[in-house]
């Protein structure tokens, strides 16, 4: 187990690498923790979870809304739960970003610790404090920012993982490589998602990397008004598509960076796109696609990035340097239409 | 108008006192603000509202719940609002904690104000950012800490009050100066409620003074590690049978008042009880209640203060300075049901 902690303005997380669910119970005494997580995980992983506090939810995006939200507080309140008990995720995105969030406003405010279970959500999800839900088709629309204690990670629980999952995941590590380490990003060139998966060191140092990339920018920019927005590299018009589709986030973002890649090309003259569109399509992700323009542009101006009629966009000016551009949304409109 | 500034820890809140509500518009512009208030306030201010957006919510307690702040989630997706929206809370406390708990999670946080429009608001709930709302029974369960921007204070428009919500209002003042203030409640002693609602200057003294007393306590211990807990005096039961019973908020703390007035001459010897019970009758505020005393230290043991099996009361050593006092759960539901 290593120990590396980043310091946010109101909190600091401890990122403890190469380390195994058990050790959870050296971080916290299990009567005082309570685990949210969800069927798969908890069936999966049943024995681990022994002599701790379970709220198992279902699985899936559809879940993150704020029912879920309501569900685990009464589930909280039944517990008899106090301001000290320390509140733990232990799955994806979906149930690190509920279970953030309902620590975020439960009694005003618990400590909380995620165990990410996916690689999307130990390089990217899991850190950096965004949590929330949806609002219908609107991505996170709800939400706070708020900076877990620890984050524990044991890479024995990707074992199990889904192909697709381990896609979503390298989406959002060919965007950390994009917007910011051209170096990560001819890595990805020169191997492949099965020598990664094969290779457990090779895979534990990529995960470290990324996480440690998401960390820093979090650090520099926690509340978003500069670097951080980099992160949203291919989430604009990604988000639009998850949900009106109900496309998984890797691919939706997949779709995103490849239009974001185009706007690059036409708007300030990126050079190697080609090279992004087939690292996205090494790794079995969607580049290209059809979907409905104009539904999707419906959904897209109402991001949170969207500013009176103008929209902060994230582009690349080259491989390993993101950038914000403002593009008003009539042009963005007939640029993505006539894509 | 007159402006007094209060720097938190990470926002500041500018206080406008003496102030009337048609300056608001001169501290945002009406097509960047959306007011959220409630249906008598609207249908007795209609004409101040011309030129906002404005979301009016049913009146009371019972919808401070989750539910209302969905519907103004919905409400404000339907506005196409965006994270440079400025929301303004125009109402007492339940309008003020719904306004800056929606304006803390929507789009991960809004800037916010408030027009408090009772003598609650004005002196204690628009104050200090904690807003929220409740789950079942149990008071303020869910919410976040998170300073407003601006409070705007127009007297006039307290003229329109019911008297019971003047009695809800004093019930806080007296809570104050019991903790804080000897001098206030020696002002309150010498003067009644009918003379502080027709003598404006006394009134808009004594509110000022009451708002600044909360600021200052909020600004020393924002996140209540300290300090801030003492505004707490009354609250421990009072929540209890607040919910229980459907008592209004001051009646439900004067009657917590007195009961940790009794806890606070047994255990660390108050002497001047009897001055604060007077009081809080002179204000027509009840005092010694017959209440079901299982049931509602039932609830009362869920206080967000209690910590494994202790709770953390407020009592008086005497007037005008409060205490936090650990008492085991055991020891205080004897108290209680002897008392």
């Amino acid at each position: 187990m290593k120990k590396v902690t980043y310091k946010f303005s109101s909190a600091s997380t401890d990122f403890y690498f190469d380390a195994s669910f058990a050790q959870l119970s050296k971080l916290l005494a299990k009567d005082n923790g309570v685990i949210v997580t969800d069927e798969h995980i908890f069936s999966k992983h049943k024995t681990k979870f022994r002599g701790w506090n379970v709220i198992v939810l279902k699985p899936g995006e559809q879940y993150k809304v704020q029912q879920t939200v309501d569900t685990v507080i009464d589930q909280l309140l039944e517990l008899g739960t106090d301001r000290k008990t320390v509140l733990v995720g232990v799955g994806g995105g979906v149930i690190t970003d509920i279970t953030g969030y309902v620590a975020a406003v439960y009694m005003r405010g618990l400590r909380f610790g995620f165990v990410p279970t996916s690689v999307l959500a130990m390089v990217d999800a899991a850190i950096g404090g965004k949590n929330g839900v949806d609002v219908g088709v609107y991505k996170n629309m709800v939400g706070t920012i708020r900076q877990p204690s620890f984050l524990l990670y044991d890479y024995s629980l990707l074992s199990s993982l889904p192909k697709k999952e381990w896609r979503n995941g390298f989406a959002e590590i060919i965007k950390h490589a994009a917007i910011k380490e051209v170096g990560m990003f001819k890595l990805l060139e020169q191997y492949s998602l099965k020598e990664f998966q094969r290779t457990k060191k090779l895979l534990a140092s990529l995960i470290e990397a990324n996480a440690k990339i998401k960390a820093t920018v979090v650090q520099n920019d926690e509340f978003e008004r500069g670097e951080r927005r980099l992160l949203n590299f291919g989430h604009t018009l990604g988000h639009a598509v998850e949900n009106l589709y109900e496309l998984s986030h890797g691919e939706a973002i997949a779709i995103g960076m490849t239009v974001a890649t185009q706007l690059s090309e036409q708007l300030i003259g990126l050079k190697e796109g080609r090279r992004i569109v087939d690292l996205l399509d090494k790794y079995g992700l969607p580049t290209y696609a059809e979907y409905d323009k104009k539904k999707a542009f419906d959904v897209l101006k109402m991001d949170k990035k969207k500013v009176k009629s103008e929209m902060n966009y994230i582009l690349l000016e080259k491989i390993g340097k993101g950038v914000v551009k403002t593009i008003p949304l009539k042009q963005l409109e007939k640029i993505i239409q006539d894509l």
